[in-house]
């Protein structure tokens, strides 16, 4: 028995998992009904808040897997501190969050959004533009999908660093891996600062007034990890007093950004609605994901990309 | 005796070269008296047309350097008949570009100038985005700029295959290059079409109405050569009825760009100003390569980026 917690459309290519179990699927008002008796949970709708509520009723549940590399959704203490297994979809973002990153890093560098908004005036303005190589990077977060990020900027000729939980040197893509801990002393060496760390105890509001204090006044910030890994009010005033230069942020605290936010009228930030990583056909690669662990799951095999529900996220191999 | 045709502001770092040479600075209107007695042109100013209407005036004139890669503004009869030998700024604008193209095309791929006009209207709207991995790019011209942008885009995970004035197979940058002479038949294999060819009489003109419907619904057309490689009406029908999905322009026929022009409109095109390579110290960057050449001038050394002014451009070795 199988639950599926998905909004108004269901997930694509179920049908091979239709025929192995009896598939449940509900919105989060009926979450609490289908968990009775599941064996399993499918959060599709991965954003959802609906997990905690319905908790009581999860009588003979033993695996939860997520269709997003963050789990912070699901990572309540009811979980937590059962046996459930959580799996993730790790995987499936890295390139396509690269890709993305390394954009938003050649839209600052070239000025593309001015550029879009001078040719909504008709206006012809020559402006010199930055190079990226040779420029510095720093990425807060060593899993995949930061070193998918790694290497597609040392690809494009950026030298790149890591911050991650413990600091040390010749890591295959960062080289030299900064402590997270320690990460305020590093931070001025970097001309863009590229946030994808998990959201957990550790990390929320890591980026806060004393980081952003110790940025360089011509770096760049960019977010695709979580809102919640900044203090907003801190990002805003580091933008407004230009202790740095400006921020791409695809993540926020509250999503959809609230229309009264200051984020959407500042001309050094370029706000994104959480879509760095949906490349088309994500909706079907998050699914065959799960449909590769549902199999691994029906065969007694080991699942993949269990998450170490006390670090949040599932550990690297190194 | 140097003359140099400028604009109001001089060239930078010219100190070194005015204790060599007496230097004659001047705008368009005082060229002829400034050429007549002058060994040598500097062509500070590359978009000015000035050079033919004073040509009468270079009286002992033996050699002519332009601030541009493009040769194609000095490039009439009187020059090419004449024994003044033509050198350009080869060099100086071919990583600057090739970071250009690599992030319009990313800006397309992420739809990033949508996510600035939603940002402006403080609208949150999810999209899909496309992937740049494994995608085909055909860049038309195979000198030191295209090779450039096609090292990038490779470095960057697409596919990437040139057009030149011959064809054949195993180029070490571009792998297969297209006869530029059979272009049509070979462009519905590509998803983006950068020009950077240099604008000669083969190629002026070569995007036309006949290029555009062999170019896939989807692809998009990337110019960062010349505006009149394009015809300029044939690229707005093609845009308007969907014969190709969008198109970044850098250059255009008309400088700037009139603002009744249907370009400045279009949602599906991307304008800047002309603006591709000038990273921030170009202009020291030119002035650097006429000084080297000047300095070769003087000692009696071979110039170096010599253009063959039958092909408008400096040929490559291979």
């Amino acid at each position: 028995m199988l639950a599926v917690l998905c909004g108004e459309k269901h997930p694509p290519d179920m049908h091979p998992i239709e025929q192995e179990a009896t598939v449940r699927y509900t919105r989060a008002d009926g979450l609490a009904e289908a968990l009775r008796g599941a064996d399993a949970l499918f959060v599709y709708d991965f954003l959802s808040t609906a997990v905690p509520d319905a908790w009581h009723a999860a009588d003979r549940l033993r695996w939860l897997h997520i269709a997003s590399a963050g789990v912070d959704p699901v990572l309540f203490p009811g979980l937590r501190d059962s046996d459930v297994v959580l799996t993730n979809s790790r995987g499936v973002f890295d390139d396509s969050i690269a890709e993305y990153v390394l954009g938003v890093i050649l839209a600052f560098a070239k000025d593309f959004a001015r550029s879009v908004r001078l040719q909504d005036n008709r206006e012809w303005r020559h402006r010199e533009s930055e190079r990226i190589a040779g420029r510095h990077a720093l990425v807060v977060g060593t899993g995949p999908i930061g070193r998918a990020i790694a290497r597609l900027l040392r690809a494009a000729g950026m030298r790149v660093s890591g911050a991650g939980r413990r600091a040390r040197d010749g890591d295959p893509d960062f080289g030299t891996v900064h402590a997270s801990a320690e990460l305020n002393g590093h931070l001025s060496a970097f001309d863009f600062v590229v946030v994808v760390a998990p959201l957990t105890e550790r990390t929320k509001g890591m980026f806060d007034a004393e980081a952003f204090a110790a940025m360089r006044p011509d770096a760049r910030f960019v977010n695709v990890g979580r809102g919640e890994l900044v203090v907003t009010d801190d990002l805003v005033e580091a933008l407004r007093a230009g202790s740095i230069a400006g921020a791409a942020l695809d993540v926020f605290d509250t999503e959809p950004l609230p229309a009264d936010s200051p984020l959407w009228t500042m001309d050094n930030v370029f706000v994104s609605p959480h879509m760095s990583g949906d490349f088309i056909g994500w909706r079907n690669a998050l699914v065959e994901v799960f449909a590769d662990n549902f199999r691994r799951w029906r065969a007694g095999e080991p699942l993949r990309n269990v998450v170490d529900k006390r670090l949040g996220y599932v550990p690297s191999a190194d």
